[in-house]
């Protein structure tokens, strides 16, 4: 009989497969996706995240994050990935600009990629305390472009459905102007025809160029399909080649209704779903930034269009039993944060309001989240400030001004803003001259530290429970 | 009981349908994968492809082509393709080059792309002739970038073979100018140093710029990861950031040397793999362009390069038993042509040492193939005439040149090209000052009609069989 020797280092690799296991039961990674609509300022707040994580995490910086508070964060670090085929977040240019001399906004998400972050501390619980004096958790940052957060709600509709509602939605007032040249081709196109290709391509080129003029033009968020804002390796692909079209009642196998109702339905299935099935139903947490002042600036018709981009995308999920998502993706996220982002362009005492306008724009759905058993909260943030809170002596009267440089411009302004709605408002209700609140570049960092605004708040909300 | 009513509409359906599961049946479509190393004239072929079929398929311009000889082909026509999340072919802006007044070589593949032609034809035998006196074939070509195909090879290799012959190819003289930055870094890094993402980054871009700067400045077609060349949405992922690094003994789980290994199986299985499954497993034939005299104008060392490159490729591809291809894609290819393409770079009489030469370069595998069912055939053409044959009489003596005008010049030129080898040399029998073949523009359009040479053969080799 063979004696069996039992070697230190056997011992210390059975200790590091029973840490291991342990790791993954005690549910030691998180993956946040970050999410929002095109311009709801994704990248500088995954930038903000890391920066203040990994070189600002003092009580002082983020009284409200627990683990910070508590001063249990022993370090925080940019550790490999686990999926090598995404592109890594670009964190070093992003705080690049936002650390310059002269800062300024880092540029949009085009495509997916993602960062990792090692957050190492002592543990509050008995039972890991028990098993280690500290405990490291792997936070995965998903950042994606708002473009395909947009196309989300595009899987419960048939091509019917989508185009009725598309075409609604470009016929109303503020979008008309940009519509026409395309609406124009489409009064002429008749889609009971033979398919011709020539003919398809330059109705789906005229449509591509009207989504491109609303995102330069307007903020409008539900730009449908969102991938011909950004083709990519889709570019000329007739999977991207379609557009909204009235329904007609006979139509047969060869004709240009039925073509395009089968890109749009191959758009839905090999370009929407493998993301939402790839990506999605790994996420734990989740967080929807919102660019609200945008909208309304925008006027009634493209707050009215956000509230429903909103809606649609809460439908889509709902994780209760009937929502389309937990049927699809079986997700799993059971915390969701909607925040109300650059909120330090109003007033601080405005900027309640802002999170109760954004809370009222979620309605109904909001509770229905909840009572599925997912944990949601409203908050107004500034991952980065980039404002100043400034009172004005007006002939004796207090003014709350912010204090900041404009977008576009060189000086620097005290400027009023006006006051935001705290509920949405219908066109009827909306203030005659409309409203113009001004955007701002991003404060100067003072020795080397960025500022934010309930960025702490937002943390504790999203990771603060698996820090303890 | 209710009389069962057959109406007119009805019959016509049935008939329909027999006539659609015919078409299945008798295998009307032909997947032809269009292939070649970058600078093979992949691009210019499908384009004079498409034109000569639908627009000079007449007996005097394609007299080897069996379908058009017998004056059997009724129409060619592009209609909508199937696999709608891949581009077209730009076929338009293709054929505009080739077709200017000053014709120039259209741009290199950079992504997949593909096109279907309907060829509408009288058929010859007797089943379908009785069934109907048509016949109509799909022929879908599609094309990808040459440094796709020279990635196949990847996938019968692991790290450290994929290692041990990248740095032996670096290193040959030819080559060895180019890749002295990136080895030079490569001797001071440590493979069994943790993973170090800064590090792993600095020497990925130095091996990416190597190959970059070898696809610019020399032939050498076996450059891996091909997507290293064109990232497109993979730039930046950690899945595109590897090199190759000399074997170590002793790794950990955590070392710098897994991590690249790891993400070179991940290139394998998150790239390569899924492109040859989605695509590869679904060709009937296959095309592969191969620019023999560009080769030889650049060394003994490409010249080699090249075989080896031919020959791996060739290997994936052995469809007998133990072929990783029939293993991994059960491919149902039955015919592949080499065809050196380019060939009226030299004069007519040099045309077919050229096909010897390339018929050499294939060696034993090809007899593989064959002995696997494969029909294997090897022929020079020009897809696109650039030059025309000129007779010199040089005091007496008759020379065999071609006239056309020299890319990068502006000036047409009667020129003599070297004799080429009519099998693989080495470089001790290279000739001494090496060979300088001379590249030339498209020849204009006569009337709107493109020239070619062998273009008739390939067509009857690669879809003759189909059209009877």
């Amino acid at each position: 009989m063979k004696a069996k020797i039992v070697t230190q280092k056997a011992l210390d690799k059975l200790k590091n497969n029973t840490q291991k296991a342990l790791n993954r039961s005690l549910d030691r990674h998180i993956k946040l996706a970050v999410t929002g609509f095109s311009g709801s300022g994704k990248t500088a707040f995954i930038s903000a995240l890391v920066k203040h994580l990994t070189s600002q995490a003092n009580k002082q910086n983020l009284p409200f994050f627990d683990v910070v508070r508590e001063d249990r964060l022993i370090a925080a670090k940019q550790v490999p990935q686990r999926a090598l085929d995404i592109p890594t977040f670009d964190y070093q240019g992003a705080s690049a600009c936002l650390l310059a001399e002269q800062p300024t906004w880092p540029a949009s998400t085009e495509r997916i990629n993602t960062l990792t972050l090692a957050l190492k501390f002592h543990t509050h619980s008995g039972l890991r305390a028990h098993l280690s004096p500290t405990s490291t958790v792997y936070l995965e940052l998903i950042d994606y472009p708002g473009e395909w957060l947009a196309d989300l709600p595009m899987l419960s509709q048939d091509y019917q459905t989508w185009s009725r509602n598309t075409l609604e939605l470009l016929q109303r007032d503020k979008y008309k102007p940009y519509s026409d040249a395309f609406l124009s081709l489409l009064d002429v196109f008749n889609a009971t025809d033979d398919v011709d290709e020539h003919v398809l391509k330059t109705l789906a080129q005229s449509y591509q160029q009207l989504l491109c003029r609303l995102k330069d033009k307007t903020k409008l968020a539900q730009l449908q399909p969102g991938r011909m804002l950004i083709p990519s390796d889709l570019a000329g692909a007739p999977v991207l080649l379609f557009f909204p079209v009235m329904p007609v009642d006979d139509t047969h196998e060869s004709s240009q209704y039925r073509q395009l109702e089968a890109r749009f339905e191959a758009y839905k299935q090999q370009v929407v779903m493998p993301f939402y099935k790839q990506h999605f139903c790994q996420f734990d947490r989740q967080l929807v930034l919102v660019d609200v002042l945008s909208a309304l600036n925008d006027g009634p018709d493209t707050l009215q269009a956000q509230r429903e981009a909103l809606q649609h995308v809460m439908q889509v999920f709902n994780y209760g039993k009937s929502g389309l998502l937990k049927r699809l993706f079986y997700p799993k996220i059971d915390k969701v944060l909607f925040a109300a982002n650059k909120c330090d362009h109003v007033s601080p005492s405005q900027q309640s309001d802002i999170a109760l306008l954004l809370n009222d724009m979620l309605g109904e759905q909001r509770n229905e989240l909840r009572f599925s058993g997912v944990a949601v909260d409203t908050m107004a943030i500034s991952s980065v400030q980039s404002t100043q809170a400034k009172q004005v002596n007006d002939n004796g009267q207090h003014l709350e001004c912010v204090y900041g440089k404009v977008l576009g411009e060189n000086d620097w302004t005290t400027y009023l803003p006006p006051q935001p709605p705290n509920h949405c408002i219908s066109a009827q209700q909306w203030p005659k001259y409309g409203f113009e609140f001004l955007s701002f570049y991003p404060q100067k960092a003072q020795q080397g530290n960025l500022g934010h605004v309930r960025l702490d708040h937002a943390l504790q909300f999203l990771i603060g429970d698996k820090l303890v």
